[in-house]
């Protein structure tokens, strides 16, 4: 079995939160939006269709549980659930808190502007909250 | 039960091309990209994750065998995949055929020019082959 490693652009914009339903759950560092990004954790995917039935059940159970979380924590008006994979390849799933007033609303927020990444104590304490808040797997 | 009433942007700017579990299918009318929507025939609904249970299994199924279809027909190099609805409140859910020269490449395709509708002996043809390649419910 292939190990799996995460593509450079994701590790390079994100933190790690947790695992959940064989994929790493990462924060998008951008304060701009409440923004996650699901990763399934094997190698050489592309396309959401292309998990198997068993994968594909679990990890789309989890984007609803991660979607529902996420409105509930952030009482966002509007959530943002995508594939899109045009510039870094490997599958991820994007779930994003929108709101009325928020940087890109209400077009999509992918190649809006630059991020705003938080500060190190906001990213901890973040961290720290969508780790008690989530339901992920035990670390 | 509430008589399910498809709204009027996405009436306006896509074809019916059949309906498959619980959802209408339609063919949005911008020549640009192979583009389908998905939408589940439930009054109210604003996010993927608002479906029960029973509903988001069917309809997430039927996303991954439109996208798997819609690769191969079109044979384009990526898919994708997502349930926005900033601007158009009724859930549904995008599965676009992506290409490397397309109008909008690499960014995502909301918001980007016009659309170039089908002629109408284009878009009939177009709606005749999905309907025999896509697995829908008999007429």
């Amino acid at each position: 079995m292939a190990v799996f490693s995460l593509h450079t652009q994701l590790a390079a914009d994100t933190s790690l939160i947790g695992r959940l339903s064989g994929c790493q759950l990462l924060l998008m560092n951008d304060a701009r939006y409440p923004w996650l990004i699901l990763v399934p954790e094997q190698d050489g995917l592309r396309e959401l269709h292309e998990l198997n039935d068993k994968a594909f059940h679990a990890v789309t159970l989890a984007i609803k549980s991660l979607s529902t979380s996420l409105q509930t924590l952030t009482a966002a008006p509007k959530m943002n659930v995508a594939a899109l994979g045009n510039l870094v390849p490997q599958l991820h799933i994007h779930i994003i808190a929108r709101r009325h007033d928020d940087a890109a609303w209400p077009g999509p927020v992918w190649g809006v502007g630059a991020a705003e990444p938080y500060s190190d104590d906001e990213r901890l304490v973040l961290l720290a909250t969508l780790r008690e808040q989530l339901d992920l797997d035990a670390a």
